[in-house]
């Protein structure tokens, strides 16, 4: 295998999601645990059925209706004092310490984000983490106006970066992800993370687990410092 | 309005799917409740990640597959002896205990399931538990190929039933569901069921709450045998 250019997942995978977590629990002392676990839930869900639906919203208005469910759940009444740091902290989102030590020593491939995210959040993230000194590409699926794992989003890889897929290595720490970029015909790695809310809750069961989708993983491994040994 | 036809969809708004959680107990003790919940949580899922990876599989398959996860998140080997019973279950659901007086009292309209069960599933189903006395049609979904809530799905009433659209009531437990039936152009009852879990879980947190994707239901009911007065 040649592997031409490595292809990330953003949110999960270079980016960690549950970095809210302090932030909600600030706000909504003793429930930002299942604030943070079923935003994200949610969010995910809402892709996928906009997606179905054929009613694209982008990743910020996705995102913020998802916080707005998951508020609801928790018994809290969503208004912008709570809304408005959580939403703002997605801009924020902390890389995962390994990160920046991992892209460095890819340096020399082609390097590209491909996210859900809408290109005004990508960009922000991006540059205000720093990630931009080693990406060289941000791709949105926003122009597709369907979420992942819809084929049409992995598409859009190629022609940005000039590489043919089976050149292209895609890493993402979300099963369901990795599911639609090896039915794309990626070469595929799933960052396997440890259970973030351990095996003691019903959402930390669903988590570091592989979907029953077909179409397993080429590699696993446990961070992104394990890439650049598979090349 | 003038209502010709009620659409219902089956698992979980005329067929209780937690129904078999007392046999999952029984097969796994003090892990019954865990791996019910979950199996249905990925049953969803998968059916909208393969529609959006255009990787149909039928219900049965997608059912067996969230099944398999479930167990494994909850720490249970899948193998015939736990798998078996617990899928043959799903041919013989609970129907909810208003459901044939309900029924009985909606007698005189065109009544039928549209579901994403597959045809024998469905058939099964529905002779089993001897609604079969008042629904004069079963519609799957299996013919196009993509679960709900893709328009295709609702698409399908209009031909077997002969009915304008805007003169079904849809009715549905699952709130992505009335979101589908309401994009495509029914009228939509919500049965608002109360927690089956109860808010002591995130999981239990999760239900009796209307998604946040626009399309309210135009009827929010807590029982079947609420639709009459709505005619």
């Amino acid at each position: 295998m040649t592997i031409r250019a490595l292809v990330f997942d953003a949110y999960g995978t270079l980016y960690d999601v549950q970095s809210v977590l302090a932030k909600a629990e600030a706000l909504c002392p003793g429930k930002g645990e299942v604030i943070t676990q079923i935003w994200r839930l949610k969010q995910l869900e809402y892709t996928w059925l906009r997606s179905l639906l054929q009613e694209y919203e982008d990743f910020w208005l996705v995102t913020r209706a998802a916080l707005d469910f998951a508020l609801q759940a928790a018994e809290v009444e969503p208004n912008d004092a709570i809304c408005g740091p959580l939403m703002e902290n997605y801009l924020h989102l902390d890389p995962y310490p390994e990160a920046s030590e991992a892209l460095a020593a890819l340096d020399g491939r082609k390097l590209a984000i491909l996210s859900n995210g809408s290109p005004k959040m990508l960009q922000e993230l991006v540059r205000n983490s720093g990630l931009d000194r080693w990406i060289h590409a941000t791709i949105s699926i926003d122009s597709v106006r369907a979420y992942k794992p819809h084929r049409a989003c992995y598409a859009l890889v190629g022609p940005v970066l000039e590489v043919p897929k089976q050149d292209v290595l895609f890493v993402s720490s979300n099963s369901f992800d990795v599911v639609g970029a090896k039915a794309f015909g990626f070469e595929a790695a799933w960052i396997r993370r440890s259970a973030v809310a351990g095996p003691a809750t019903m959402f930390g069961m669903l988590r570091g687990r592989a979907e029953e989708l077909g179409h397993a993983p080429d590699h696993t491994v446990s961070a992104l410092t394990d890439l650049p040994r598979l090349l």
